[in-house]
């Protein structure tokens, strides 16, 4: 089995910090957070930009060189809502860690963001929604499969999409979680990839609780075939979790230091 | 969906001060621990006298006697291999928190011991085992089918056996614990209750590797549909972890105070 990929989500222009560093290009702070996610164990980092409706595509390719010029051709998950600036981003991107990741597509009005990724090579994140949250897993699995179609018809490899099921918050959704797990466990049994935010299930709750759920929540995930999360590396708690439940499902070796590898 | 009950594992003639206090009969050492575990959120007390084979039957009723008379009647879990000091102890074992169970039958030479549960309708523990580690799920099942047939022919309920499917070891059988957890979820689909001796996984592990690893092996079990565990409640990671599976699983409602409930 495939090593469980930890996606760095802190790169986000929603942290003061990055939206100012974004905006006067200085690399310092978002070289600073990406190594301290990669130090911390992530594989890839999500670039988050938001909208960049005025200067995207200029603004993404400085991202992308800066972070890859400066971390070692750092795999990329290139996160914004204007396609144009991903597009840009790929166009600068060097492949030797990884492809880079579109994020991302839905089955609604972002489904076109599976081309781009199909014609640039690209990994696709892949929201199973249309309009807003699925109301069941029939209707998660409608959505997957007409993503699936879409992006096969334009010659894509399956495992080139990481299906979202669309992590929704405990606090007022607390019923649906359950559904949350099978319908991970539906895309492994179907040998597809997959992927979670997976914070968004403790939006809400005290600071002090949000990584002991965070921590529980991608451990019954990832026992369900989830392969791939975007979140906090920099959380301790989790990166065990995540390292532990590696060991459990047999996806690497275990050793008596291996938390500390 | 039942509440997911936690048996306090401390009471267990393998700690040397446990062993003598059984053997002078001194109160206290036990009743500490007792209190100690039920103040962690334990449900059930496990109460191991070892082999037990001289006077085990004075021994296991001077134990019930203390426990319940002291700690409000706590149900108790009867844990020794002298099939006639359980019964000796569910003959002066007060039922108003709960029925007694007996630790444990399996589908070999310890079958009988689902008669001393049919006799004293009491609930039984039902290793999935015969002769030492069954080789894979089809063994287990076809053991669980043999001890549900036999304890239904005494006029059991099926909900009064737990089914254990034995943990096992994860340093040496890493390989194997995908197959734990799918035979949880097939004993879930089936409707039956299970327990585990979670920290059997994680031994001979470094000691704080050992609450990460207990965390994550049951917060997958109970994702699976686990509905009880042998376990250290005083172990505060793993309380936490079992607390928030039960949240995820909408099994008790939430609250931001939940962990401190």
């Amino acid at each position: 089995m495939d090593k469980f990929i930890v996606i760095g989500e802190r790169i986000h222009c929603i942290s003061p910090e990055i939206r100012d560093a974004m905006a006067n290009r200085d690399p310092e702070p978002i070289l600073r957070r990406g190594k301290a996610q990669l130090d911390a164990g992530a594989d890839y980092l999500d670039v988050n930009i938001g909208p960049a409706e005025k200067d995207g595509e200029e603004l993404m390719i400085w991202a992308v060189k800066t972070l890859q010029e400066n971390l070692d051709n750092v795999p990329l998950v290139l996160d914004t809502a204007n396609k144009k600036a991903i597009a840009a981003g790929i166009s600068v991107y060097n492949r030797s860690k990884g492809k880079p990741v579109v994020n991302s597509a839905d089955a609604g009005e972002r489904i076109s963001y599976i081309d781009v990724a199909a014609e640039n090579d690209a990994i696709s994140i892949a929201l199973c929604s249309k309009h807003g949250v699925p109301k069941d897993n029939d209707e998660r699995m409608a959505y997957c499969q007409e993503m699936l179609e879409y992006a096969m018809e334009r010659g894509m490899d399956p495992a080139d999409l990481w299906f979202d099921p669309l992590t929704l918050v405990i606090k007022g959704m607390q019923e649906k979680q359950k559904e949350f797990f099978e319908f991970i466990r539906q895309l492994s049994d179907m040998g597809l990839n997959s992927t979670a935010g997976i914070s968004n299930a403790s939006n809400g709750m005290p600071k002090e609780v949000r990584p002991i759920v965070d921590s529980a929540m991608i451990t019954m995930a990832i026992e369900c075939g989830l392969t791939s999360a975007i979140a906090n590396p920099n959380d301790r708690q989790l990166m065990e979790a995540i390292k532990t439940a590696a060991i459990i499902m047999n996806q690497t070796l275990y050793a008596d230091s291996y938390l500390d590898i």
